[in-house]
């Protein structure tokens, strides 16, 4: 069975993948647009949007705002506050998106491109989702800065 | 549910997590197992045992090794073909390993410590293993270096 899936990839899944994550051919459009109400909440240094879909037990790793791995939604919401009001970016753009199911889990990545004034700089985005009965909630975060700019 | 699991945790699955992943209980040492064989083999330059373990779909990134994600084994291994006989490190440490399964899906995050000679450093790393029935494979990997020197 395939398990990578594109926007357009036919729902074809297993009876044992159906149960555990839903048809699959919606998946990357779910996940995609619940990445970009999140993205869109630091546009105004909004954190909400993207505390809303993170899991309590969220493991969170970022190679530039945190020195060690962030283990909880407590001390993730106690970074986000130091940049709570704080615009991230002015305009943002998802780059090359992925998305991998397996079961319960979506595995998103994605190059993030953030522009401010006259800056750009670009980032590895590595999001895992879970999808529970409340809906996705991430689970997993790994970001890296990238050091070459791209094209 | 608690879905974060420790070494020695009680292995408590229900039926339907069961079916996706099997006994929570021992997944943690499975899965730190095939990690430390896979970094065994890069203490004499071998690839192998990391290939042996790599889902063909893998995503990879890594923010110094590769400028962009590589998708899939074949430009992965071209990459390690580059490292084929270096030994990268002469000894190493997992510092601070953690599991969580959902489903049929591991989430591995932890810290590797490497040495060569006097030079120490530090990198974040990212593993997510999906329970196939060939056994634990690496669907995706996400590394980035550490920036500040830990105690």
């Amino acid at each position: 069975m395939r398990r990578t899936i594109l926007v357009l990839a036919a729902a074809a899944a297993l009876p044992l993948a159906m149960a555990c994550a839903g048809s699959k051919g919606n998946v990357t459009g779910e996940i995609l647009g619940l990445e970009r109400r999140a993205l869109d909440g630091w546009l105004t240094g909004d954190p909400e949007p993207q505390l809303a879909i993170v899991d309590p037990e969220i493991t969170y790793i970022h190679s530039a705002a945190a020195t060690t791995r962030i283990n909880g939604i407590v001390p993730l919401q106690k970074l986000y506050n130091g940049f709570r009001g704080t615009p991230l970016f002015d305009t943002y753009d998802i780059m090359d998106p992925h998305v991998r199911t397996s079961g319960t889990t979506a595995v998103l990545t994605y190059r993030l491109t953030r522009r401010r004034a006259a800056a750009t700089d670009h980032w590895n985005a590595t999001q895992v989702y879970e999808k529970q009965t409340s809906g996705w909630r991430v689970i997993h975060s790994h970001w890296s800065e990238v050091k070459e700019r791209q094209p």
